[in-house]
This record gives structure tokens, sequence and C-alpha cells, in this order.
């Protein structure tokens, strides 16, 4: 061992009480503590299991690239990057890349970063995120995708409990609670449930806002035990180019999310899988088809139906634990005013 | 099966011979042909042999970091984000944080992107590359480095040729032999062999070029059979500041690369873990403290004699299936041309 200093600030697991920025102003030091490394064990055992059920299940791992063109869903919250003379762009998410390379292996698979350039310094925000994606082909409609993103969640709780115990007993955690059959409302039936049980009135409005979601969960504790609830069938134009419509009642599609004690866990859904009725949304959505060439492309010679889902490690790591700061859940967290250390001229962060 | 075309070439296993610039053109339809398929199972199975082996040795895998703060060890060769109203850079090595996450949890691996501004098309230049990277503590020597760098290479290429033989046949490839105890020699010593053999002197050099680099591989061939070799000791001041140089005689560093049928695999070596001796290293480099403030907390506290080793996996799966070009063993390759599509106004790529 090198020569050394003792360490300046109490590391001791009852002791140890610095404030959030403090510890990821050390996080070189702070990371030594039982109770952090303790939520990064829980985290790299949520994303292992992730990979370890997707082999189970068929699913072939791909590497979804970071830089990206000229995007093609625009958007003011991506990062630009300086590509030698020209302009590039870090992926918000690998959406299209999975479905293009669910064409050719059926069922794939990819853990990789996505970002987000949200100039929101909130207790959820990051710019730079792990992201756990799942495409699969030949489905027989969207419940092969919310079973499918139900048994994976199901299978990553249970290696939690399995594996990490130890961390979750110093954590003071307790996982939530994964029923048979997880509920599944559609937005119009959730709404109406929310107006039933609690007499709030949001029939009608375009999504579920935050104290809907936790309205929600608490009504479906309530009856089934389960801390999950599915919720699908959002109107179709709310949502991105590339969401299946339903064909009885095209003004709702097949997207699909899972909520867990409030908040939204996972999103997924039934694709587009016809190219003239893609090529038609392309259109309807103002998007300029030759900057999605390569996925287009891929459409045009054949795909079954299919979907897939995706969701954010930190975020699940947060959950599980019922931790307060997504930074807690982030071994290196970026955000609009810290990089490692605060920026130079940063507001203090949340 | 949605409506579909028939395919706008031929992709039958004998009849497919795109140029590579048409095949990532197409790359969402060539990813079909079962050549292709073939190339990313073997890749698939070189980053999850990597991770497995190393979680039989008790790494812990972490995330390493994309975005990263005003570059420590600079250079032209790094790619600049514009962050909110500031500015980040892409990684181009993960080395810092694996460092410093290695202090808190003795062995630890991860498997992320790393980015180079290279302003090169050649056929071994691509700017997003899935890095490979280990980092242990407590270790005796450097010696300990290459020996799990040995036995990584060693299990990924046993469990390549266990899983992927079909494959391997559809590519018609020979994996390379590697040999109970690797060949090692030191810079010097190469070199005189290198002299002896071939009677080519490059003795006194301070890195082996590519000649030399193909001279010693064959040379290693003929008396031993291995197809891998390590050279280790490099002139320390051509190195990065963090590598460990030789007590006994402080001009030689102990890093080490791996060198495989004339090209290097895999780098790697013991690295400085004496707080004070990486502060010198610091001055000498003329690198500003400031800027790696976090990396040299992490070793004020006291740190074990500690090393690691790193590999492309684009690389190795060129080198292990002998392809002509890195694009061929990468999904989505970018360069300094491409990025899915020629970048417009782009040179012709090779």
């Amino acid at each position: 061992m090198a020569q050394a200093e003792p360490l300046p600030f109490d590391m001791s697991l009852e002791g140890y009480n610095l404030d959030l920025a403090t510890e990821l102003d050390h996080r070189a030091l702070t990371l030594r503590h039982p109770k952090l490394q303790a939520i990064f064990k829980v985290q790299s055992v949520i994303i292992d299991s992730f990979r370890e059920f997707m082999k189970k299940n068929d699913f072939f791992e791909f590497q979804a690239p970071s830089i990206t063109p000229a995007t093609a869903e625009g958007g003011a919250e991506v990062f630009q990057v300086n590509y030698f003379d020209k302009k590039a762009y870090l992926t918000q998410s690998p959406q299209l890349y999975k479905q293009i390379v669910m064409t050719a292996f059926e069922r794939v698979f990819s853990v990789n970063k996505v970002f987000r350039a949200e100039p929101s310094a909130t207790t959820r925000h990051i710019t730079e995120i792990v992201s756990l994606d799942a495409e699969m082909g030949f489905i027989d409609s969207w419940l092969d995708v919310r079973d499918m993103s139900e048994n994976t969640v199901r299978y990553i709780l249970n290696e939690v409990a399995e594996k990490c115990s130890p961390e979750l007993k110093l954590l003071n955690t307790t996982l939530p609670t994964i029923i048979d059959k997880t509920p599944t409302y559609s937005l119009t039936e959730a709404q109406e449930l929310i107006f039933q049980k609690s007499g709030r009135d949001v029939r009608g409005e375009k999504d579920l806002n935050p104290e809907d979601e936790r309205t929600l969960c608490d009504i479906i504790k309530k009856e089934t035990d389960s801390d999950f609830v599915y919720v699908y069938g959002y109107p179709t134009r709310q949502k991105p180019f590339y969401v299946f419509p339903n064909p009885e009642n095209p003004e709702f599609n097949e997207g699909v999310d899972l909520l867990c004690r409030g908040v939204e866990w996972l999103s997924g859904g039934r694709r587009i899988n016809d190219y003239v009725q893609l090529c038609e949304h392309v259109e309807k959505w103002n998007m300029d088809p030759n900057a999605i060439a390569m996925f287009l492309e891929a459409f045009k010679y054949g795909v079954p139906p299919e979907g897939g889902f995706a969701f954010g490690a930190e975020r699940m790591t947060m959950q599980i634990l019922d931790l307060k700061n997504i930074r807690e859940a982030t071994m290196f967290p970026r955000d609009m005013n810290r990089i490692d250390m605060l920026l130079s001229g940063a507001e203090k962060e949340v």
C-alpha cells in the first residue's frame, strides 16, 4: 500500500452524513462507503440480469451507436458534436437502430448510452443515461411485448432479491411486489378508475400526470397488492411516429407504460411494421424521410409484426432502492451543472 | 408479414458481392446476410465472454462515462460537445475512471464507448469504438496484469471456438494459436531478436513500428507456434503519465502490449499507485492537476499496487476473423466521412 493521509471526512457506516453535492465532489472517496457500494452492486445486478434474461430468450446483443447524423425527430434536447468540420449529434434513443437490427436478427437487445440535453436541474434529470433496450419480431399483438417486459422485470427483481440481500438490508429497502398477472388498463379505463375511486375527473386528458400516476398506483396496490400497473393506448398523435395505432380505434395507439409506486419504470409497445403505413406516418409527423432513409429501407422489403421496450438503468436503480435523487443511482452523474465537478459558473444543483 | 418488394441485390450466400461502401449504404438490408450475421455473432460472443471471465474472477462491472470535462491529456483527437452554454468532450478512454473505481472495488471492468477524432480514413480507423476495460488492485507486479489479460484472451478464444463453430466455418477462418505460456520480451530484447533473426537493426528505437511487429510475430510463430507475443518495457516518457516506471531502470516503464499475427491486440500494464510519484509525473508531463483533481484524490488516501488492460471489440473481431477493414467488424461504423450514410461533401472512404 502506498503512503496515505487519513480520509478527510467520517466514512464510518453510521457516521457518514455528507450532502449529495459534497458526496459527488468527492466521488473518488465516497465510492468506498459500503452504502454507496451497495447501490452500484444492485445496479450491476439489474444490468446483468437484464442481459441474462434477454439471452435466455434468444435475444441477440448488439452495440447501438452513440454518434448520430442529423436527427430525424429533431428537438432542442439533443447534444451537438463538432464532427471534424461537420455537425453530428449524441443519440437520444437507439429506437430506430434496434428496429433495424431486429429486422435482421428477429430478437435483439442493447445496453448503451443515451443522452438528453434537457436544461432541467431536478432530482430526476441526468444528461447521460444507460438505456436497456429490447425489440422483438413475430409478435401476435402488443400483449406479447407487455408479457416479455413483465417477465424481464420479474426476473430482474428476483435476481436482485437473490444476489443482493445484504445490500438491500444495508439500504433498508423492500422490493416492490410483482404479482402473477400485472393489472393492465387502457388510458381511458385508468382515467375512469381514477374518477370512480378518487372523484378527480381526468377523463379525456391526453396522458396521465404525476398525480394521476400516484393515484392509480395507490388504487391498484389496495385492490390487488400489486405495486405495478400497465397503462396502454395513448393518443396516437401524442407519441412518436413509429408507434402502432390500434386498428379498431386508430386515434389511440398500442404503446404501453409500466408504472410502479407512482412513477414510470419502462416504456414500450407495438411498432408499425408496414412500409406504406410507416411512410404515411412520417409524412403526418412532418418528418424528413431522407433523414431516416436507412431505417425506412429496413421496412421496405418486409418485416413481421414487432415491438419492444426500454428502461433506464439509473432510474430503475433509484426506484428499486427508493432513492430520492437519480444522482445517487449514477456513479458519475452528468447534469447541466456538473461533469464530475461543478462546471464553472454553474448554478447550485438540486 | 407486411407487404414487401424483392430485395434490390443478390443476397444469396454465394452471389453476394457488394463493395464495402454499398454494403454500408444498405446496412439495414445487408445485415440479413448470413456472413455478416456471423461476424456480429462472433463479436457478441467476444464481448459477452469478456464480461463472463471478468465476473468469474470477481471483477465488478461499472458504467464508464462518455461525456468528460476539459481533457487532462488534451490532444486534438477529441470530439467537442456543445454542452448547454459550455464545452464538454467525448471520452477517449475510461482509464482514469477505471482507476478511480478500482480504488473502491479492487477489481473492476467496463464495456463502454470511446471516441477518437482522428482525421484518418484508413482501414483501421473508426471514430466510435466499444472498449473492453479491466483494472485490478493488489498485484505483485505487472506480470499479474499480463497473466490476467492472457487468460482473458484465452477464455475469449475458447468461447468463440465453442459457440461460433458454424460461423467460423462460414467465414472460413482459423483462430490464432495461444500456447500455455505466451512468449514475453522487453522492447529491448524484442529489438535485439529482430536484429539477430532478420538483420534489420531497430535497436534503440522508441517503439516497434508495424514492420517490426510483423517480423517479431513471424519469428515467434516459427520458434514456438504461438501466434501471440507480449512486449513490455517502453520508454517511460513516450507513454501516458500514469504508467509505472521500472524501479530498477526508470527510463523504461512496466507497460505491456499483446501482439498477434503482426498487430497489437491489447494494451495494459502496471500503473503508478503512489500519490507523490503520481504528482511528480503530472508535473513532468506538463499536465494541469486541477483537470484531474478527482482522479488524484483517489490516490491521496492510499491505493495498493495496481494495473489493468484494455482492447477494442471491433479490432479484436477484425483480427480474430482476419477481416480486411474494421468497418466490416462494426455494425454501424462512424468515420470522418460516414455516419450511417456518407456525410455530405465527404471524400470517398477507404
